[in-house]
């Protein structure tokens, strides 16, 4: 599990408050985080496609579409690549008692079963959207946190 | 996900075809896998109780349960440990708009939908056992090939 995968969910939670595109050194700021490290995780979601960044004097990340559109398993696969975790490297065909590899064209128990239960996560992480967390944060907190970020982001820094 | 899971779940179902302990040396050349590396795996399946050592000239590694008794999850956390793979750090109380801790007696809607979808590959890695996937090898590649697993893990190497 990347470490960045916190923060950037924090980041796309407080980027639903903001119509103009916050700097990455104002989303390290409110979130009390490394800006250098934060920097690359924006730059992670950017590259999947659920942020957009700008550039200039009033630059900074946006998201692409609405929160509801934005699954768990959207910002993870973008900090940890959609690959899957456990990677067969085929065991079974190797060494002195090697499966002939023609015997070996649906992959094994282990590596099934390695699978499913990542199907299993990836589908618990796919049924959260940003908006979920976003409604989540309402009813825990009150709407005013969420206005107050809003407020915050587009305030002029320093 | 530790590289050594695949490599420690190809051990156990090998073990299950001994009834002697088995040297890690003797695991790393059937499976022609790095024999330090694959040591290390063996000491951790060992810390967490699945297998037990013996020293000594016919010393190794033998199972201390039964097969149907271990599950996918017994080995995977004993290589990664049983904690959680997404840590929160309760980025919600930091920053100029920190909520309050007493705000904060519950987790997080994130670290709550990261819990979720860790539960599910949890609970989805225990439903199979070394029992399963032995009877998996058996069934896709006739029980021959572990009676030879046994055969040669019990013939003396070299």
């Amino acid at each position: 599990m990347p470490g960045g995968v916190e923060w950037a969910l924090h980041c796309c939670v407080v980027l639903t408050t903001s119509s103009e595109p916050v700097p990455a050194a104002r989303l390290a700021e409110l979130h009390d985080v490394s800006a250098s490290y934060l920097a690359k995780q924006l730059q992670a979601l950017a590259r999947a496609g659920l942020v957009h960044s700008t550039q200039g004097k009033s630059g900074g990340y946006a998201l692409t579409r609405g929160p509801e559109s934005i699954t768990l398993l959207d910002v993870v696969e973008a900090l940890a690549g959609p690959g899957p975790a456990f990677v067969c490297t085929e065991i079974r065909q190797r060494g002195p008692l090697a499966t002939p590899a023609a015997a070996c064209a649906t992959p094994c128990g282990i590596a099934r079963a390695m699978a499913t239960a990542e199907t299993a996560w990836r589908r618990a992480l796919a049924a959260t959207t940003i908006a979920d967390l976003v409604r989540d944060v309402d009813a825990n907190h009150g709407p005013d946190i969420m206005t107050a970020y809003g407020t915050w982001l587009g305030a002029p820094s320093g």
